[in-house]
């Protein structure tokens, strides 16, 4: 595979024949071989007694890398944390590549190791997969797709419909990194504040938990539109009020000068790293003090509380002493933030 | 969101927002509902006592519309093939949309159609998605990826490892027909021919024969590099031979006279509703009767045998009377057919 080092990504290593063979045995399957992946075929036989978690995430970020990741490690962060939102313990991953032709192969490999380093972390095995490359133009340099199944470690199912008026609303880490570190990046943004993305697989911090605490209703991960749409489709959804206090949301002292510095509210701002909790008023002590045992949850807050008024809305109790409501985002103020 | 239907795909569709929701509901959810959508999660629960065949594959045909087909009517057929050639049942599947900026809504609901009208046709539930809106020329009007999980319904494994020399090989239908399709439609080609696609699900066809006979050993879907490289993955990957015989392939008339007027062969071009059969010399008859009776194979042929001599080649014995090698695709002479 020497010489294809060098070469930029042809029209060819998509077309199903011998160079998407070399690519796939070259590239691929050294970083990501395990034994489901040796049968080579377009689909993955898996065995399975239990109750299964399935979910699909596409990731177009601009530009491919950041400070704290790339598009690499987010592909595989994001699905795995939607497998743990469901409770579930994430297991099987498909990678789908879309590659602009005339990427360096450098950027691929470096893609895939990045990959290949966060599958083998987080203990996921990539076992399908699939490769298109389109005419230079027709995308920007590399799309990423990757679904998971992973299986329901509990019986009990985790559902928004299980939240009630007084449970408690958990963010498990410093909000607003992830979207902050892109946008940075992208506009070469020097505010000297090197804000790092929170990007990274929640399964470690979330899933022993799952496992000693009876107490979480519900989760979700903040990504796109933030905590704030999170908690507005929680509200919307249940026809409930939420009441969050500006004075506990954990927000490092870098993130909120950015904010205030680029006129944006942390609260909208993409996390890749983090989980929104709704607890049961009788576990938040122990949630809280599991979560900040392991390094991921060091900043884990109780930022609200599931109220049965008002209806349908989020409400903030600011530092100022007034209240606000926190609507639901309309448009993207970051576009291609994963 | 009738007021959606006049307006163009925007930025804010992809947000993770109001915008984004609005689309899930007015759109998706409308076409694709089931019981698990209802969740409305961003992964999906799922009831497993059973092995499992997991697939995922990315869809950018250019144009989206061809003779038999479109790009959502693909993206689900692609996938439940993958599935079908594994000897699964294909149940559940996941939709991952990357949308262009300012694509018609028109274009993106006439193509939802199609992957609900698809879907429903062959039983498969869509159960989770994802959708991203990436900038004006980030990418081509639209890229969309399927998932998909199955339930293998026989104990026996499918390998490719089954396969010994006597093995007949049988190709399901006329071949060619896809790639040829996608091809005049996009260069405008007025051959006069109207070459019809074979775009389609193969559950109907292949999932009856299955349960009735033991003595397939090996299936996979001709995409693209077509016949010719399909058979050569079989050749090299098991170091035996493959002997096809020139005036047993079924090609229409149709498609000889353009693939004689485009110099090109027949054998390399994708299809996408055919598949290749490695079977037990003692079943070919049965198999060969039971696929004539389904109108999705009623051109169903025996092509070829698995030999011992020569190693890793695949043969064609011509309408000539000669012989030669039929190589794997090396690159690709029909871009974005899939």
């Amino acid at each position: 595979m020497g010489k294809l080092k060098t070469e930029k990504i042809l029209l060819g290593h998509g077309s199903g024949g011998r160079l998407t063979h070399s690519l796939i045995k070259g590239l691929l399957l050294k970083r990501l071989n395990n034994p489901i992946l040796k049968e080579l075929s377009d689909s993955a036989f898996i065995n399975y007694k239990d109750r299964l978690a399935f979910t699909t995430d596409s990731f177009v970020v601009s530009p491919l890398e950041f400070s704290g990741g790339n598009i690499g490690k987010l592909a595989v962060c994001g699905t795995i944390n939607d497998l743990v939102m469901l409770g579930a313990l994430p297991e099987y991953l498909s990678l789908a590549l879309i590659i602009e032709e005339g990427l360096d192969y450098n950027i691929l490999e470096w893609i895939i190791d990045s990959i290949a380093i966060t599958a083998k972390r987080s203990g996921v095995y990539f076992v399908t997969g699939d490769i298109k490359v389109v005419e230079k133009g027709a995308c920007d340099k590399i799309f990423i797709n990757t679904s998971g199944i992973g299986r329901i470690i509990k019986n009990r199912k985790l559902s928004i419909r299980n939240i009630e008026p007084g449970d408690k609303i958990i963010v498990t880490g410093n909000i607003a990194q992830h979207g902050l570190a892109v946008l940075t990046k992208r506009k070469e943004l020097d505010l000297g504040l090197n804000i790092k993305s929170d990007c990274a697989a929640l399964n470690n911090l979330i899933i022993p938990i799952l496992k000693k605490t009876d107490s979480i209703k519900f989760m979700r991960d903040p990504t796109r539109g933030g905590v704030a749409t999170t908690l507005n489709e929680i509200a919307e959804s249940l026809r409930l009020g939420i009441i969050i206090e500006e004075s506990n949301i954990p927000v490092s002292i870098k993130v909120k000068t950015a904010c205030e510095l680029l006129g944006i509210d942390p609260l909208y701002i993409a996390n890749e790293g983090r989980a929104i909790l709704a607890v049961r008023p009788d576990g938040v002590r122990k949630i809280l003090s599991l979560l900040r045992k392991h390094p991921q949850g060091r900043n884990a807050q109780v930022i609200g509380t599931v109220v049965r008024q008002p209806r349908a809305e989020v409400i903030i109790n600011t530092i100022l002493g007034t209240q606000r409501i926190i609507d639901m985002l309309t448009s993207d103020p970051l576009p291609r933030i994963c």
